[in-house]
């Protein structure tokens, strides 16, 4: 068994969605999120990638239904009991197979909430699952529910993204230690990795982020690798992730010869994510923290180079991305609350000098605070 | 920029596709898979974690909506030219975006094919689609029509599952070295990765499968890592990347004492490969190769441990998984083209006696028929 978390923690997980799914008059979810089956059973697996669906009961019944791949996944690491097997072939309905379950366990005609907007549910399966269930029961959307219960993480939890801020320091160490005039971004990320996953870390929810010269301005993953030249910039975004829970960071360094736009950028960004540091806490608004960033950096004349979000939770995390929800942008009136985990990202793209200063860390809300769980020091690296 | 084929090559991808949707008596085509949006343009991003939408006509025409992080990602990595923007927001409300952006580019009344089926659109997002175009375009599901393009490959993309090859090769090797009684998972995993990473290769598409003991039997990833015991099994599934093309390899590894099952089963596997890999020509179905897998283990007596399903096709793909279509199971009346690259993997799991044997490599098809590219040599690893 691959559990990662007590008994009594994952029956504390299905307390709080009881109570949830009572509220909302719910008599129980179809969750299509892998990041839902993980928080709520620890089922582990990209087995989302295809048609695949866990049903739970208010009255904390569950079962799953899968392809063969995943049968022995699940018994292996989650506390899911029930698992039935869907099979392939040219004629295979999963859909169907659902239906068929969720009536085989006398659910007909209830209410059930169901994650819509899951990357586990694409459009036509949708349309098959939405078919498949017409007059047999009721569904509504229920996206946000689980997300809005995984947003303030547990004690067992917390230790787990302490381990994952150790991760990204690591990989963070690992890249400084690299830089330098012809460094190669290959060696860099590969140096990166062996950090996070030689210290039992995981795959990141989403591919690490580096880019150097012109593509220092980019702020996803891409293919191809250079080396660095005499004088250049490297945006590095990465995380460590443990136990599939995330702690990211994110930076641009200089090689060679700083551009003065690089040390007054970098200025601007400590400034803005200090100000962002200050904001995150309990009572405050994501529109209020996301309002500390516009301000910080609108100041500093720099309005046109910055996005139009800058951070969002994070989370025990599947691919396609590491981003949980919610995010930081203009007038979010999430509060953000104790116990949660935040990454904010100052992110500074200058397309007419060609100049990229990204800075970001993770952050622990307390009630005293954000409390940053990883890179501490926060200087411009010039090698 | 960081295109990663010409555009001469780009045009005639193009080409291919204005003339399936002539056949199809299409107008044009909504892309939501960024497997089609690579294939297509070199558009290289995660970026569909959120809603992003291609537009590409007929006539060669395209235009993408997305959010402002990927703006500079698209015009760095893609032959795309026109590139729209929707911002975050609480009211932010893409799907309209898109309809206005298909509105301006003449297209009412237009006939499209919709990529309905990719992960980069969930069923929410889709609900939304619809409400959008509703008496605007008219729609209908497209999801199979690039990736039926796509399993052929160009001389170029061969070139890049060649490199993408050797990596796995790499990743193989570096497993192996590190192979003993109390070797660390984590240091063979760190170990892979290094090899792909540093040899210029990205993220794959999915996750590094690794597990021994009782978890030999998952084919899955998952968090935990543990380290050999002295007679132990260890299951590996993993593929270099390059340019996001994969050649995947799986092997059972034996550390210590091997069971006489083990022997036993790959034996079987190996028998059940070589005959695959003798069916994977020109003009067989999948369903041919899937009936050659099941008839050899069947005959061993094998049939109650193997899967339904036993390869599929390989590709430029993007999480969550590098599985592309079509996949090798009963009676795919799918024809194996030359030029299709495809992974078969013989997974033999037995729960009553708790083995694993897993053995499976990559082929290119020719027109003499399937060429191995990797994992040349299928003998049994004890250490």
């Amino acid at each position: 068994m691959s559990l990662h978390f007590t008994p009594a923690e994952f029956a504390a997980r299905q307390a709080r969605l009881s109570a949830a799914l009572a509220e909302r008059d719910l008599d129980g979810l179809l969750l299509f999120s892998q990041n839902s089956m993980y928080w709520l059973t620890g089922y582990d697996s990209f087995g989302f990638c295809f048609f695949q669906c866990l049903y739970v009961g208010a009255d904390g019944r569950s079962a799953l239904l899968t392809r063969s791949a995943d049968l022995r996944q699940a018994q292996r690491t989650s506390t899911l009991t029930d698992i039935r097997v869907w099979r392939d072939g040219a004629a295979a309905e999963p859909a169907r197979d659902l239906a068929a379950m969720l009536a085989d366990l006398g659910l007909a005609g209830r209410r059930l909430g169901v994650e819509f907007g899951a990357h586990g549910l694409p459009y036509a399966d949708g349309l098959k699952l939405a078919a498949a269930l017409e007059g047999r029961v009721e569904t509504r959307d229920a996206t946000a529910l689980i997300p809005s219960l995984r947003v303030e993480k547990s004690a067992a939890e917390i230790a787990y993204v302490r381990r994952a801020a150790a991760l990204s320091d690591a990989a963070d160490r690992a890249a400084v230690d690299l830089l330098a005039p012809g460094a190669d971004e290959a060696a860099i990320l590969a140096a990166q990795h062996a950090a996070v996953f030689g210290g039992g870390g995981e795959e990141p929810g989403n591919p690490f982020i580096i880019g150097s010269g012109g593509d220092a301005l980019l702020c996803r993953s891409k293919a191809g690798r250079r080396r660095l030249d005499a004088d250049d910039q490297i945006t590095l975004e990465f995380a460590g992730a443990y136990r599939h829970y995330h702690a990211a960071i994110m930076r641009t360094h200089v090689v060679g010869r700083p551009r003065p736009l690089h040390a007054a950028y970098h200025e601007a960004a400590r400034e803005a994510l200090r100000a962002c540091e200050a904001e995150l806490r309990p009572g405050r608004t994501a529109g209020d923290v996301f309002a500390a960033h516009a301000g910080v950096l609108d100041a500093h004349g720099l309005g046109a180079h910055r996005l139009n979000a800058c951070g969002y939770s994070l989370g025990a995390t599947f691919a396609p991305s590491w981003m949980d929800a919610p995010m930081f942008y203009d007038a979010n009136p999430f509060v953000v609350p104790a116990g949660g985990v935040f990454f904010l990202h100052m992110i500074l793209m200058d397309s007419d000098s060609g100049t990229a200063l990204c800075l970001g860390r993770t952050s622990l809300v307390t009630a005293a605070g954000a409390e940053p769980l990883n890179a501490p020091d926060l200087a411009l690296v010039v090698r």
